[in-house]
C-alpha cells in the first residue's frame, strides 16, 4: 500500500467493493426479530475487517431476552500512541427492513464500476467502511497520529435501544477510553455540496390501539348502534394534526420547540439561498410536497416536529366492522422536546378527545415504542473547522452547515457520557442514494472522496486540544 | 313422509342436517376470486336437492370474465297447477369470507343436536333449506297449492352485482313466470320475537386511494417537505363524519333521508318500548356502542345512513412514509338516497377538502365498488297479514314489524321487474346466530319452526288475489 492516498485507493478499492458486498449481503435488519442472528453476524464480519487493519475488537452482547433486548455491538480500538488523543468513530451496522420496490435483490448486492445497490449500502455500511479505510490508509502510511475507537451499534434503525447499556458496559470493562471528539458519518450531502450538520431531530414512535369488541360485526345489523374502532382511530388521529396549517394539534406539544428567528433565521436564509429544493425533492423521490418556500421547507425539515401515521392494522375486508384497530405513528422532535413528556401529551390528548365523543366501552391504549431526544452540536469549534477544511481537500468544496431531519438515537447518549467531546456530523452519503428507500445505493466515487476527507480530518485533529464541556 | 308437519319433521330433520352440512362445507365466498368455482358448486348442490323435491332446475352462468362478472344463479320451478299463483322464493347461496376468530373450522361444519356451526349456516343456507323443506312437506302431503319459483343468487355478499342480468336472462329464456308475491328469508329475529321487516338500508361501497409518490421515503429526510398519504387519507376521511354528533358531514349527503316523525315516530316508539336493546347488543357481540335511547338506536340502525371505514392499505412498518394509502369504506343508505348520487357527493367532498389543504401533486382516486338503494316494502297487504298469522302458528308469537339495517341488493331489482308483487321479508335467522361473525350458527329448532311457518304461509297465500302495483 502506497504512502500516497491515490495509490492507496487504487490498491484498496477492489477490496473495498468486495468487503462492502459481503457486508450488504448480511440482512442485518434490526426491526425484524427473525434477523436477530444477522445482527451478530454483521458485527463479526466487521470486526474481522477491523482486526485486519490493526484493531483490537470486542463484540458485546447483552444477556437479555433476544427478541426484546438483544444488543450486539462492536467496540474496537487502535492505539498508536498512549499520549495521542482518542477519537470515537460511530457507525451503525443494522439496516432498514427490505421493503418493496427493488429492481435487484435487497440483500444480493448488485455491484458495478460506479456503485453498489443493496439495503444498507449507504445507510450506514458504506460510510462505515469508508472510515475504516481512511484509518487503514493512515496506519499503513505511518501517518496515524490519533488513537481510534470504533463504536458500531446494531439497533440504530430500531431507535438505538440499549445503546446506553452498550456504552456503559464498554466503560465498565475499560474497553472505551474517554475521547477528545466523536465522528459520525450517518447524514447526507445537500445536492453536490458536502454537509456538516448542526442538529438532528429526535423521534417518538408510538402505537395506538382502539378496541371495541371481540369479533367482527355485521355493519348492517350493527351500524348506528355498534361503534367502529377504525372510525374512532381515524377521528382521534386526525385530531392530532392539521394539514392546512401544517401544525400538530396536541396541546403543549410545542413546549420546547425553539423559534427560528433573528440570527438563526438569517443563517437559515443564507443556506436556503444556495439550496436547490427541487433537486432535493427529486433526489428524495418525493412526489407530493407541501407548498412552501425553500426557507420554510428547510425550517420545517430541520427545526419543526412532525406527526406521521405510517400504518393501520386490524381492518377487515368487505362490510364488516372490526373489533380492533391500531395505528403506528411517529413524531420527529426538535429543540428541548422531551420524548416522554410528548408521549404523555399525546396519550392525554387522545383520551381527552375520545371522552368528548361520549361513546360506551371504547378501550384506547397508547404504547410508547421508542423515544429519542433531538440533538444539536456546536459548529464553532476547531474540530468542525478541521472537518470543513478536510471537505475542501477531499470533496473539493467547503461544506454547507445544515440541519438534519433524521434521528440518531446514539447521539444523546454520547452527549451525556462525554460532554466534553465535540460531535462532528460529516456527511458521506448523498440524498439520491435513497436512505430507507428501495434500490438504496452507495457510489464508489463518494467512498474514494470520503477516504480522502476522513484521513485528512484525522491528521488535522491529532494536534487539537481537548475541549472543555 | 307424513301428512302431518310434525311427522314430516321427524322424518326429514336428519336429512336436513346432512344437507345443510354439505352446503356449508362448500366455501361459496363471493368476495374472494379464488372461490369462484365454489359459487358454481353451491348452485349445483342446491339444484340437486331441489330436483329431488320435484323442481325443474336451471343453472345460469354468465359468459363474462370469471373474476369480474361471473354470475352463477339457480332458477328452479315447481308448477303444481297452471292456474295457481306463482311465488318467487329468493335466497342467496354465497357467504361472507371466513374471517378470524373461529373456534371450529368455518367450512368444516360442526353439527350437534342443537345446531350447526359454520360460515353461511344462518346467512343464508339454513333459511334457504328451511324454505325448500316447507315446499317439500306441502308437495309430499298434496297440500301445495301455489307454484314455486326459486331464485337463488351467489353474489349477495358482493352487492348482488349481476342480479339484474340474472333476472333478465331468466325472463328472456322464459324460465321465470311473473309472480304474485316474493318471499325473502334473509333477515333476523328481534330477540325471541319473529320479525317482518318493512325496510332495508341500501349500501354504497367505495375505495379511496391517495398517491403521493412511487416509493417509500425516509420520514426524517422527508418529514415537513414530503406529504404523507396516510395522513392525507386520515384527514379527508375524518372530515366525512362526526362521531360526537353522529352525523355524516358530506354536503347534501342527507338528501332523500326521510325524517322519522309523527305517526312513524309513534310506531317506532311502540316497537322500541318492547325492544330489549341490551340483549340485541349482546346477541350482536357489540362491545362498544353509542350512548342513546332504544328509540334512537332503532332509528339510527334502521332509518339513518352510516359511514364506516373498514380497512386501510398501503401502510409501512417503522418510520417510512409510504407512497400510497387506500381505504375501504361503506355507507348504508336510507329512504330515497341514490347510491350514484351519494358516490358523487362523496367524491366531490373529498376532492374539495383535499384542495383546501393546498398540497402539491397529491393524487386522490375514488372508486365505486358497489351500490344498492334502500328498499321499503308495504306491510299493510294480505300477504304480510298471512305471514303474520303463519308466525303465530309456527313461532308461537305475532311478529314485530321492524326495519332492518342490512342490505339485500336483489330487492330493488325485484321491485323494478315485478312492481305488482309484494315482497315479504320474513326472518328465520336470529341475531345471536352471528351474521358475518365467526362461529356463525343456525339452530335446528329455528329450522323446524321455520318449516311450519313457511308451509303455513304458502297455504294461506294460495287463495290471495294478485295485487295491483
Amino acid at each position: 500500500m502506497g504512502e500516497n492516498i491515490d495509490d492507496y485507493l487504487k490498491d484498496a478499492m477492489p477490496e473495498f467493493r468486495q468487503q462492502l458486498a459481503r457486508l450488504v449481503a448480511i440482512p442485518s435488519s434490526s426491526q425484524e426479530p427473525e434477523h436477530v442472528g444477522d445482527l451478530l453476524r454483521i458485527v463479526q464480519e466487521t470486526a474481522s475487517i477491523a482486526r485486519g487493519y490493526g484493531f483490537t475488537t470486542h463484540i458485546l452482547q447483552s444477556k437479555g431476552d433476544p427478541s426484546e433486548n438483544f444488543v450486539a455491538g462492536l467496540v474496537a480500538t487502535l492505539q498508536v500512541d498512549p499520549n495521542a488523543p482518542w477519537i470515537i468513530v460511530y457507525n451503525h451496522l443494522d439496516v432498514q427492513p427490505e421493503g418493496e420496490g427493488w429492481l435487484t435483490k435487497a440483500f444480493l448486492p448488485a455491484v458495478t464500476d460506479e456503485k453498489i445497490v443493496g439495503r444498507g449500502a449507504t445507510d450506514d455500511k458504506g460510510p462505515m467502511l469508508t472510515t475504516l479505510h481512511a484509518v487503514n490508509y493512515l496506519r499503513a502510511a505511518g501517518k496515524l497520529k490519533v488513537n481510534v475507537a470504533l463504536v458500531h451499534e446494531t439497533k440504530e434503525e430500531a431507535g438505538s435501544t440499549g445503546f446506553d447499556k452498550l456504552i456503559q458496559e464498554s466503560i465498565d470493562q475499560q474497553l472505551l477510553p474517554t475521547p477528545h471528539s466523536i465522528l459520525v458519518c450517518d447524514t447526507v450531502f445537500q445536492g453536490d455540496n458536502p454537509a456538516i450538520s448542526s442538529s438532528l431531530r429526535g423521534l417518538l414512535a408510538a402505537e395506538v390501539t382502539v378496541t371495541t369488541g371481540t369479533q367482527a360485526i355485521h355493519s348492517g345489523l350493527g351500524g348506528g348502534i355498534a361503534v367502529n374502532p377504525m372510525n374512532v382511530l381515524t377521528t382521534v388521529l386526525a385530531s392530532c394534526y392539521n394539514m392546512a396549517t401544517r401544525k400538530v394539534n396536541i396541546p403543549t406539544f410545542y413546549d420546547g420547540v425553539p423559534r427560528i428567528e433573528g440570527e438563526a433565521k438569517l443563517n437559515l436564509q443564507k443556506v436556503a439561498d444556495g439550496f436547490d429544493l427541487e433537486r432535493y425533492k427529486r433526489d428524495l423521490r418525493a412526489g407530493a410536497c407541501y407548498r412552501q418556500s425553500t426557507l420554510d421547507a428547510l425550517r420545517r425539515n430541520w427545526f419543526e416536529p412532525t406527526f406521521e401515521i405510517h400504518n393501520y392494522k386490524g381492518g377487515l375486508e368487505g362490510t364488516k366492522i372490526p373489533p380492533m384497530a391500531s395505528a403506528q405513528v411517529t413524531m420527529r422532535l426538535v429543540g428541548q422536546q422531551d420524548p416522554d413528556a410528548v408521549f404523555a401529551y399525546f396519550e392525554r390528548h387522545l383520551h381527552h378527545y375520545l371522552a368528548q365523543l361520549d361513546l360506551l366501552n371504547v378501550k384506547l391504549d397508547v404504547k410508547k415504542v421508542k423515544g429519542s431526544r433531538a440533538v444539536s452540536v456546536a459548529i464553532d469549534n476547531p474540530y468542525v473547522l478541521a472537518a470543513a477544511d478536510a471537505c475542501e481537500v477531499g470533496f473539493g468544496r467547503k461544506p454547507v452547515y445544515d440541519g438534519c431531519g433524521g434521528t440518531i438515537g446514539a447521539l444523546p447518549v454520547f452527549q451525556e457520557r462525554f460532554p466534553q467531546a465535540p460531535i462532528v456530523l460529516l456527511a458521506i452519503s448523498r440524498v439520491d442514494d435513497g436512505y430507507h428507500a428501495p434500490n438504496e445505493e452507495f457510489k464508489f466515487s463518494q467512498a474514494e472522496k470520503g477516504v480522502k476527507v476522513i484521513s485528512d480530518y484525522l491528521q488535522r485533529i491529532a494536534t487539537l486540544p481537548k475541549l472543555q464541556p
